[in-house]
């Protein structure tokens, strides 16, 4: 209502604000401290609710800091309702530590849901990765009881494994797992990125998505699935429409990275001020968000590369093991390049957007 | 060594690390939220140490959320010295929760200036405001031993009295309490903005830094003041040279202008990156923060007034007794734009700058 005057005064739209819950670290990015400077940049408020309030994140090993008990999440919510300040357009929630703690999150979601249910809600299942599970199993209930409520999800592999208790290991059991997704939770929007594209996922990939590189081994598989409203009652049924592209892997650990992802998605989804694409919103903000995450970790991997050797060791948990400081002095190196990036993240330096394509023949050819 | 390759990559120096320990709130901008994107758009990493972690500043009266204790912050500092995480260039502390805490801050920021000598450390003694205390009294002798350790402080009228213990009220007290910050506290920078400009200091301000408006009563004067290196050996000895500007009082409370201003000081200090200019480095980086704030007043002042009437209403005492909530939408309505101004911010979109004046005869005529 009031825009008008101020887009002029900072020639800027105001897309809104993001309540964004998740953990916070005083150094590096993962997290809030990955998610809010990006946000911003693309002109969110964003307000700040921190699960844990932590030194670094938990690749240093040795962790300082507090996490929110229950209660304390609980309060912290009821005075921000109380002083109205539960007002978001959007909401964004990531790591949270333990079952009672998502389950007072998941009753604020779901009321503010209930009081506007125009709220974009991104949730990020943090649970793993890589077949390791790093929370408790109490809380994989309560992410599938949290599916139903979300616009947007943005699991990990091993997560989409976890919460359709689903081992993924060919094309039956991928369409099983998204077809638990879209059909048992209701979720309009699966973004599945970072995804090992193995032999029999390369095969079934169809070349205009497999990135245009020799050696395939050393790409990932970005897949955004738009449910389709209906589907079941039409001829030729099809749970989703499936984008995707493929990225070069960059070798190494980064952290934070999945936290950057999913911040972006939020942020460009539906976005008026993007600029019109031939893609519908989920794989446009899809597109935009993989762009700019890659160039960020480019970035921070010219950065990691360019330290003295000592400060960029390889990851070897051997090495590791005789030298405690060893990791330490990676994971610092490694920590996302943002502040150096945010011209990247506002998108004035992004260069050209690696756009989602269309899979045609996912569900199988029509 | 590395910034050369990257600068190239970012189109943007690399200026440091920021080490800020503040407040923390959800929804706002005061503390550590005020201070944190200025700071990152002006190119700095900022580790933030959180020293409360609320929903809310305290003007909306209703607060929830949790206070770090010492020994949290202890642990906090510990735990990122072992990790080798405690690498600022430059050092800001604000709001400190009581005496226990901040003599746990006291001694991590004696430590790395210890270690590092050319750490920029700007503190900021919050303890009051308008003749109030809102800290209790423990805390003044501790900020009196921090301040030898500065290099820029930027306390408010109340705060200089209160740490100089004298009452400012003419010419002579002024320069009383100037000399006991530069020489019994030996603090080489001192800022004290919004300054009231009553009658003896309007009559002591010279023309040409009294702001150009026929009715002075409606602006603030905002000093800068260099400590003279060895000036007590030298004839027509002057403890310091003091620089000045005036700038129209916007009418309303506003939180958060005070830390905002502060992480605009600290960044724009001896700053390689901002344009030369005829002025040393204190009085120029205080004429950029004193104009990036005022424009984000104004913007937010802006903001504030096109709200629809209920949410815009005066300060007003006896009418927030009878309806509390009344209170509440005003100082919603009244959180800094900062997301909104991030052109103002990175110095994109500022005008002209607000440079301050030399003050050539402060300390008397020579």
């Amino acid at each position: 209502m009031v825009r008008g005057a101020l887009q002029m005064a900072t020639a800027d739209s105001d897309p809104g604000r993001v309540l964004s819950v998740q953990s916070h670290v005083a150094y590096g990015y993962v997290g809030g401290k990955a998610a809010t400077l990006p946000l911003q940049l693309l002109g969110y408020d964003v307000d700040n609710v921190n699960t844990v309030d932590f030194s670094n994140h938990s690749g240093y090993n040795r962790i300082g800091g507090t996490k929110a008990t229950a209660e304390e999440l609980e309060r912290m919510f009821s005075v921000m309702e109380q002083n109205g300040l539960l007002s978001p357009t959007r909401v964004l929630t990531g790591f949270i530590f333990g079952a009672e703690a998502l389950s007072i999150v998941a009753r604020t979601v779901t009321k503010l849901l209930q009081n506007d249910p125009n709220i974009v809600y991104l949730l990020d299942p943090v649970m793993g990765d890589a077949n390791r599970l790093y929370v408790s199993r109490d809380v994989i209930p309560l992410y599938r009881s949290l599916l139903p409520k979300a616009s947007i999800i943005t699991p990990n592999w091993f997560e989409v494994e976890t919460l359709t208790d689903t081992k993924i290991e060919d094309g039956a059991s991928l369409h099983k797992a998204l077809m638990i997704l879209h059909e048992t939770y209701s979720v309009p929007n699966v973004v599945i990125s970072s995804i090992p594209l193995e032999q029999w996922l390369r095969d079934l990939t169809p070349p205009h998505i497999r990135f245009p590189v020799s050696d395939d081994e050393q790409s990932l598989l970005c897949l955004a699935s738009v449910r389709v409203a209906n589907g079941g009652s039409t001829p030729g049924y099809r749970p989703s429409t499936v984008y995707a592209a493929c990225v070069p892997l960059i070798p190494g650990y980064f952290s934070g990275v999945g936290d950057l992802f999913s911040a972006l998605v939020l942020g460009h989804y539906d976005d008026a001020s993007s600029a019109p694409a031939p893609l519908p919103p989920l794989p446009r903000a899809v597109s935009l968000a993989l762009t700019k995450t890659h160039a960020i970790l480019r970035l921070t991997e010219k950065y990691a590369s360019s330290l003295p050797p000592d400060e960029r060791t390889t990851t070897d948990d051997e090495l590791d093991g005789k030298d405690p400081d060893r990791r330490i002095r990676r994971m610092r190196g490694r920590e996302l390049r943002l502040v150096q990036g945010r011209k990247i993240l506002s998108g004035e330096a992004i260069g050209e957007v690696r756009q989602l394509k269309k899979w045609a023949d996912f569900w199988g050819p029509k």
